[in-house]
């Protein structure tokens, strides 16, 4: 018999495409473990991955905080409580207790939907925040905000016609699960001369071509605060998109896992899309999603985060409980850093001050990070950058001289992956092309996330290899 | 707008079955919060969770391993090697170092494919245990088998009419994945009066009644040891379903979970389809599945696995990395436990000692208990039982009067969940039916674990309620 091929397999996994993974991070792992070979003849002395928020990766280092940590190895080694007395404030220690007897052992399975226990402080979570109910029974504990987006994109499919609204730029988790089942993206786009602006009439222009097409929109995903551009929506074109899906019949998945990442919050402040919905009355399907993996936790490596839905009825309820429950169950270990993640140290609490100072200064230091980068970015020939009031981001855009397009073209390369490669070769900052996020035709950028110390080493890196991508190919 | 109906909504979902965590699990918890309240008119003090393989959950409290705590705890907070000197054994101190060294923080997403260094040891692992070489890039870590199995099946169905070959009785991971993803299931009969034997002839008969209906088969799913059968292949078996893959090419997909679950190894031991694949130097695809959550260790909380590539082209490999990818990494501290599952204490390193007995006490147990059980449930009037070799589980075959039959119908239930439902109603004891992993026509069957400590209690229960059953329905 013939061996298997790829062409025997499922087509539309073919068709997915990752570039935060891609390419470019392959060749940057690459020259990693090169790095450790003596003589290796590379330019540089180490690889900067600025193509991913992950906070606590080898080289940048954002510490963990200190009470989700004790919290976490008190519930892996119950023991320690009473072996090791005095390392673990009292604060820690009654929670571990707490969680213990609701959970048990945390290494066996969990309810599918997650702990009860959490869910009831996730609700509660939600409530302080937007001061509307939750409800724990609309609440799923996942292993990522990513396992939830899938579940759900992978359930609105229904049809080979169906399609979901996506923004351009993107995160390239929804076009690469949309590719993957089968379902038809239909881009509206965010406009990057008015800070990354979502418009009503993009959104309508984009419903109005897919109309044409012959695809049914089923869902509106929007980013708040945006990946990769970094923007907050403000409450009349939140109400604006809610008033939108209602007239579309459109489930509003709202990805909102920077909701804390926020660097100039007096003036671009977040909303969350439930609490406009519980404002309104608004009978609209949301689900919101929420994860561990950024904010000033960064616990990426657990795998945890959740999603509320908002007037969904219980018999979907039901088949999303059936669907989770074939995978078992969401990591012990990332939940409990939800139950964290919803539930810090109040003042007064042994842990308060230390958990404070820990998150005060990943807060800051991210903010200054990212003015500073912005700010030197824009300072280049051909680059303009907005300043990202939110998340991990930065989104510049470049502009490629007719010859650096038609070198790249010569190298079968998308024009801004082949400043990317070069930047990559060169320097060792592995950044990722706007072709992997979406943008205009005729348009470039490139993504870089601000979590990176040394800012100046950084910065002046950069800025050198732009000049001399500039000297080689002109402005 | 009309709200979001389950109709709208992918109909495959629909199709969905996944009876381990269906109806009975579901009244099991109601059951459980009942309990909690006074006089709340229950005929029972606990519910006995006898419906999934979840050795540390709440009433049963297989305790983890010491060891893979003690390691799971440094790696969640490395400050306690110093701040709680002597309570962490050297070897665990050590082990913990290694892994920082090349992971960092357990907060970091690792590599899609799972830690290098950790995917090193599995295949040391491997080669150990078979004696034939296998190589670090062919192994992808996982969050448990389920993952890894469900990205296999969804990969293989290309066309709406690809088939998977799947034993009956299976585990319902099997067909609510192929259901998922709108594929068919060709079902092959174990043989339950030759202890669960697997036969060629039936696996034939399998196909050719897909042939016939139009069915492309595109892969072998064989589980062994067996789940819900506890049975074990000899090498016999393998090498023949070796060659039936061959023959017609198919993927052969080795659920081998269960390995170190053997409670005869002598007369029923273990051998890994890896191992036959490379003896008999066959080019057929196979995919292996092992996981933390079973063995001895039943960290079934972490979420952790791996699955071993073999003859399955590098174009291919970077498909499956590139679709990993899109989901980040598995759990970090599944990833930590898979590295402790394979690279226990040695002799002579100071864990070993606590190590061995724990484990040795586990085997024990369970293999204890399984006979036991086995025995007792055969001295029951209509009940016939093998003694399973491996795995968790028993699956007795129950005979079932043409009035419980009735009786069944009349209540909308098939005649086994009939029987099950009552079991539970009466005695608190949550097993699943037979009809959730399938079964010939005609038949009944319940699966259940062999994890429940107090076997007199728990048996004495069972026997009561058969005879109670019987004396109701006749026999």
């Amino acid at each position: 018999m013939a061996p298997l091929t790829v062409e025997s397999l499922n087509p539309s996994f073919l068709k997915v495409e990752y570039a935060v993974r891609g390419e470019l991070a392959i060749k940057a792992e690459e020259y990693r473990t090169k790095l450790k070979t003596p003589n290796n003849g590379l330019p540089f002395d180490r690889v900067i991955s600025s193509n991913i928020g992950n906070p606590q990766q080898k080289g940048l280092d954002q510490p963990p905080i200190t009470f989700a940590r004790q919290l976490a190895a008190l519930m892996e080694y119950p023991a320690l409580a009473e072996l090791a007395p005095g390392v673990f404030p009292e604060d820690v220690v009654q929670r571990a207790k707490q969680l213990q007897e609701e959970i048990g052992s945390i290494g066996a399975y969990s309810h599918s939907q997650g702990v009860p226990l959490i869910r009831e402080h996730v609700a509660k979570f939600i409530e302080e925040r937007d001061g509307y109910p939750s409800d724990p029974k609309n609440i799923f504990l996942t292993a990522g905000a990513s396992a939830g987006v899938s579940l759900f994109i992978s359930m609105l499919l229904s049809t080979p016609d169906s399609g979901i609204l996506i923004p351009i730029p993107q995160y390239p988790l929804y076009t690469a699960t949309i590719a993957q089942f089968a379902g038809k993206p239909i881009p509206y786009y965010l406009d990057g001369s008015a800070e990354w602006n979502t418009s009503l009439e993009e959104i309508k222009t984009a419903l109005k071509k897919a109309d044409e097409e012959g695809t049914k929109p089923k869902a509106l995903v929007v980013i708040n605060p945006g990946n990769p551009t970094g923007a907050l929506l403000m409450e009349d074109t939140q109400i604006e998109l809610i008033r939108l899906c209602e007239k579309y019949g459109l489930v509003l998945l709202a990805d909102e896992v920077y909701q804390s990442n926020l660097h100039s919050p007096a003036s671009h402040p977040f909303t969350s899309f439930k609490k406009l919905v519980s404002k309104l009355q608004s009978s609209i399907p949301l689900v919101s999603f929420h994860s561990i993996s950024k904010g000033v936790m960064g616990e990426c490596g657990r795998r945890g985060g959740y999603f509320e839905c908002t007037n969904i009825s219980p018999e979907i309820l039901a088949l999303i409980y059936k669907m989770v429950s074939v995978g078992l169950c969401p990591p012990l270990q990332g939940q409990i850093a939800v139950d964290t993640l919803v539930r810090p140290p109040k003042v007064g609490e042994p842990s308060y001050a230390k958990w404070k100072e820990e998150t005060d200064k990943i807060h800051a230091a991210l903010a200054e990070r990212t003015k500073l980068m912005a700010s030197r970015l824009n300072l280049l020939p051909g680059v303009n950058c907005v300043n990202s009031p939110g998340a991990l981001y930065l989104y510049p855009e470049i502009t490629l001289s007719d010859k650096a397009i038609a070198e790249a073209k010569k190298n079968g390369k998308e024009p801004d992956a082949f400043y990317a490669l070069q930047l990559l070769d060169e320097t060792g900052i592995c950044v990722v092309p706007g072709s992997g996020f979406g943008q205009r035709e005729g348009t470039w950028h490139y993504r870089l996330t601000c979590l990176c110390p040394g800012v100046e080493e950084y910065v002046g890196k950069l800025e050198k290899f732009h000049n001399g991508f500039i000297q080689r190919y002109g402005a």
